[in-house]
């Protein structure tokens, strides 16, 4: 048995930013029961780089974990090893057992930031899928159908329009979902793309005489661009061990009309707090002002106070005072006549020319404070030059 | 190099009693290269009794191992081992590897009456897919789309009407054509309903970088009903081992519009042989001295001339003039009264009381050469006394 339940807590893992259980009522009678429960995330060992949309996912654990709950990390390491076959999608890169262990630690080392990470399991699918035979796979397949599978929107969708849908595809749903048998697993958490494979972790586990997992689906967190899921790919992400300053700047660099969802999703503000936030905006303070608040509360949470203070205290001396920041990189380059262009790539400021006479052309770039209207402006590079692209990018020559 | 091929040989191979060649020109030349070839059928353990719809195709094998080729029985002992895990498709029942080794010998032994066993390569899958991983499995599911699994009619009607498929299901299609990579085929032979799975074992090989096998579609062989494929669950079938008496009178019950389809596949008359026949049955010839003489010749082949002419006399003497076989089987049986129909299921001579009262509305039921209409007319069972059902089954008391 877990320590007593505290019924505030329990309310409080159900309700709090979720938005929806299935099996809630289950659910909700094994929390108050105060039996330990095995909740599950999955984890893509290929992308070890967490932001704050993951961890809306992870602060949720957190309510588990503290009320003495098993939070279980599942590493699907041996599908990342087998990768696509049909080498078609390439969001499935091939890893070597190597660095998908490597990915793993690189995780937990994030995760620990917010988990207790003693107190996690940490588990690998090749536990199970290394030693299954073909016999154990057939047995397993015949316990879902193609219908099942294959109704899926994401399937129908590709199938309808021609597109070639891999056999091997159709299988992963399915060792995701024989994932929580093997784990016997109470809870499932993810995002709404994980629903329907959280699904048929349930369907497994009936199907193998074990209680069925609920599923908890959370929110998604919009990404810096207000439009899209926050993602590494979209470069549109806040990363949980970013630098404070990094952190900071980028916080402050969201559409006011997002600051509620981070206030809600990425602080432990509590309900009270919201609703006055909220009233202060409404009653016209300065949502500069609030978004400040908001970029300290956050970089507190990931690093700590003095760290947020500074952070705060950099940034309203660089951004709103137009001043330089103290700290930059140094980069050395050869110091010879080099057109704009090139130099902002050679100090990595942009990563290809066409990137640099995009942001000439959005008059981003700046050299000594003189903003650049000629990508081919010939430069004479000089020591203690500084370079300025956007807001935020900075380099001086060393 | 097989031994230099005779021309006539490789015509015969592709033109005699095929339905289907695909791939036929790499056939042509293959075989008139002298290369030797690897032709597979595949064999379902489950089935040992092979009547003469099986034999068939064995006769095309036989023509190809008589021409120096190499003839592969292919067990699907791996599958036959796991039969159908959702407990749905009762035709795939499980059987134990004893069990199915058994199986493939009695197979094999009915083989010898056509071909020479010594020279065939009897393989099983479980010889590759024993040992495959997941890892292995997924890799080859992704040489596959579901397009091209689920497009396939057979599936396509029950997905459509709403009935379970189940995901194990649309994988023994793809183990099939694996089992052609793995034997390196070039021929695979088989009735119409193997078709997509022969097209299947193409697709991979040619995936894996092999000459794509061609497929050689059979005709199928109508049962005793004259109206369905021939069956061993239809019981409208001749076994091969049937004794001279039953495959005789068997062949003599056939519609007299079936018996050219019997000359044809069923011996090894010749296309002027054939042609004659029909030019008889053209010319007036009664029907009923043909169907002898094809029973004859079917008897022969399978037993011996002796033993055919054994059959015929015993046919004309039984059947034509009225009178009861020689031997009949003896059963004992306690003597009390007891009614008709009860009668029939005690000995055997029917499965069911409700088999019983269908031949005696029949009028098919004689009990001492007299006619029983009542199937619940009560009987004094009496030593020797003969009970008869139908034309061919015959029981005395003892």
């Amino acid at each position: 048995m877990a320590k007593p339940p505290v019924p505030e807590t329990v309310e409080h893992i159900l309700n709090y930013h979720v938005d929806e259980i299935i099996n809630r009522p289950l659910l909700a009678e094994k929390l108050r029961s105060g039996q330990i429960l095995r909740i599950k995330l999955g984890v893509d060992p290929t992308k070890p780089d967490l932001h704050f949309g993951h961890a809306v996912v992870l602060w949720k654990l957190k309510e588990f974990q503290d009320a003495g709950h098993i939070v279980i990390f599942l590493i699907g390491d041996y599908t990342t090893r087998i990768g696509d076959p049909s080498g078609r999608n390439t969001t499935r890169p091939i890893l070597s057992a190597e660095e998908i262990e490597q990915n793993a630690q690189t995780y937990l080392a994030q995760v620990g930031k917010i988990l207790d990470i003693k107190k996690c399991e940490l588990r690998r699918n090749s536990e199970w899928f290394e030693t299954m035979t073909f016999a154990d796979i057939i047995k397993l397949l015949g316990q879902v159908t193609v219908a099942q599978i294959i109704d899926r929107e994401d399937f129908q969708t590709r199938l309808r329009k021609g597109l070639d849908v891999g056999m091997h595809e159709v299988i992963y749903p399915i060792m995701q979902g024989y994932d929580s048998v093997q784990l016997k697993c109470d809870v499932e958490i993810g995002g709404i793309d994980q629903k329907l494979n959280m699904l048929m972790g349930r369907d497994l586990q009936r199907k193998f005489g074990q209680d069925e997992q609920a599923v908890m689906i959370m929110p998604l967190l919009l990404g810096l661009d207000g439009a899209k899921k926050m993602s590494k790919s979209l470069d549109n992400y806040i990363g949980i061990n970013e630098p404070p300053a990094a952190q900071f700047g980028k916080i402050m660099s969201l559409p006011d009309n997002l600051m509620m969802d981070y206030w809600e999703l990425c602080t432990p503000a509590s309900s009270d707090e919201l609703a006055q936030i909220k009233q202060e905006l409404a009653d016209g303070t300065n949502p500069r002002d609030i978004k400040l608040r908001l970029a300290k509360a956050i970089v507190a949470l990931y690093h700590n106070q003095s760290a947020a203070e500074a952070a705060e205290a950099e940034f309203i001396n660089t951004f709103q005072k137009g001043e330089l920041p103290k700290d930059m990189p140094m980069v050395k380059i050869p110091l010879e006549p080099i057109s704009v262009v090139d130099l902002l790539v050679a100090t990595g400021l942009v990563d290809s020319k066409s990137e640099g006479k995009r942001m000439i052309d959005q008059k981003a770039v700046k050299i000594d404070q003189q903003l650049i209207s000629d990508p081919d402006q010939k430069i004479d590079p000089q020591v203690d030059m500084v370079l300025q692209v956007g807001k935020r990018k900075f380099a001086k020559l060393s």
